[in-house]
């Protein structure tokens, strides 16, 4: 496995590959969610390049930016056990310069929901990703469905501009109890990962729900939050279809169902597509 | 030549060239100055694609976007003669949907000269352009350099997001009298084509400035603006370093001199590179 530090270093490297190249995005800390990206895009690619990098621009001020967990060391060794061909982890300087284009996130999807608790954070974010796309040649790049507004974001910045790489959405992957897999679940004690468990509760209600033939999206919203009560503070539950339209009534095949809530330190978020 | 008209059938029409592609963006209404980047294009690469879009989010309310010169048969055979192998005229709605993504330009480039005449000009430039250029998969892409301060974005969205085309600055090309050719100068009348040749004729003054051993900003301007006064009215006179930094003394190596003013219905733009 080749680590490259600088762009240079990745451009170098990159010019060995022959054939398709996977692409995993990631800003470390890595967890078996990220794990079955890679091990994935390694299945799909002749190459298979993966990038550590804690993207200042897609956190807010006053966010964990500083305390977002960091493990190099670990995520190198993970990386090389599961086949990469290239860890890309550059520093803050390689990637942004002092007065730099930048993109907005459209109206609609870009502040709704978590664009709209985060204002700016899908920006930076669309930031980063357009760049780490472009610098990756990627055939194909990864993206878990858990950040479900992020992906539906990427998958038209590709639309919109006409990027050639493919996007694929992964499944969310959970602990055996049902807490969906984020590097920030570090921050719980075991008495919030605990409580941190009834989000994911309350999705399995909603989808309970749904296949007992409810699909009113108020009703099934108002058992999602006496399920959620466990949480510190429910940011939002959404029921929208696949664009993130606001949806009356659950079509099934086309419904996403948000949730996002504070347990203690971190701000969670976890969602079903029905 | 292949037209395309459609996204489509522009990527049908590309699945056929290997090695290779020059790009040349065009609004059409092709004159010599488009003729000259064709022509480049056509001896540098493989293959070459054109494209005729006038854009719409390149224009202010109140601009000339309807008035704006459509020449689509006259284009197409010079294209035709040019050698060019494909030919893309899209329609609006193959270029954007309803709620896109957008591009910023950065404060200090995208918000000066043309940036403070134009606001948000140079946002719906760097939207359409980037589209472009990843649509054709160009390897070198061609911009005159009389949109010195459009050439200066490109240049730098390229780098800032890693995008693999090369951008291939061209000289401007003048008519015998030393008019900048612009599609724009169809509305000039007689009179007014004889006047604005004073915008050349004060870079020339400027550039002899230099050459003499001038190299205050402030003299060379109030020369300038006194050959100018056959205009009627300037926007503005400015010299630059190539990053477009304001100077007070030119720096010959790394100088633009700018100039922007009304002639008749035109707002004209010429520069001097020094």
């Amino acid at each position: 496995m080749i680590v490259a530090r600088t762009i240079r270093e990745l451009q170098e490297a990159k010019k060995e590959l022959r054939g398709s190249i996977g692409f995993v995005p990631t800003m470390g800390a890595l967890h078996q969610g990220h794990l079955s990206l890679i091990q994935q895009a390694r299945k799909e690619n002749d190459h298979l390049i993966v990038s550590v990098f804690v993207n200042p621009t897609q956190f807010l001020e006053g966010e964990d930016f500083d305390a977002y967990p960091r493990k190099e060391e670990a995520d190198s060794r993970i990386c090389e056990l599961a086949g990469v061909d290239i860890l890309f982890m550059p520093t803050i300087d390689q990637m942004y310069e002092k007065d730099e284009l930048c993109i907005g996130a459209p109206a609609i999807r870009g502040y709704i929901l978590e664009g709209e608790k985060r204002p700016g954070h899908f920006d930076g974010m669309l930031q980063i990703v357009m760049k780490l796309l472009n610098l990756s040649s990627a055939t194909r790049a990864y993206f878990g469905k858990k950040d479900a507004q992020q992906l539906a974001l990427i998958i038209q910045m590709v639309k919109n501009y006409f990027m050639q790489v493919q996007i694929i959405p992964c499944e969310i992957i959970r602990d055996e109890k049902g807490l969906a897999l984020s590097s920030r679940n570090v921050y719980l004690t075991r008495e919030e990962k605990q409580r941190a468990l009834c989000l994911s509760r309350s999705l399995k209600r909603a989808s309970k729900m749904v296949m007992a033939g409810e699909l009113d999206v108020e009703t099934i919203k108002k058992e999602m939050l006496a399920v959620l009560s466990e949480t510190d503070r429910v940011e939002y539950v959404a029921i929208v279809d696949r664009e993130f339209k606001a949806l009356k009534r659950v079509e099934i095949g086309n419904t996403i169902i948000l949730v996002a809530a504070w347990v203690g330190k971190p701000r969670l978020i976890d969602n079903i597509w029905i």
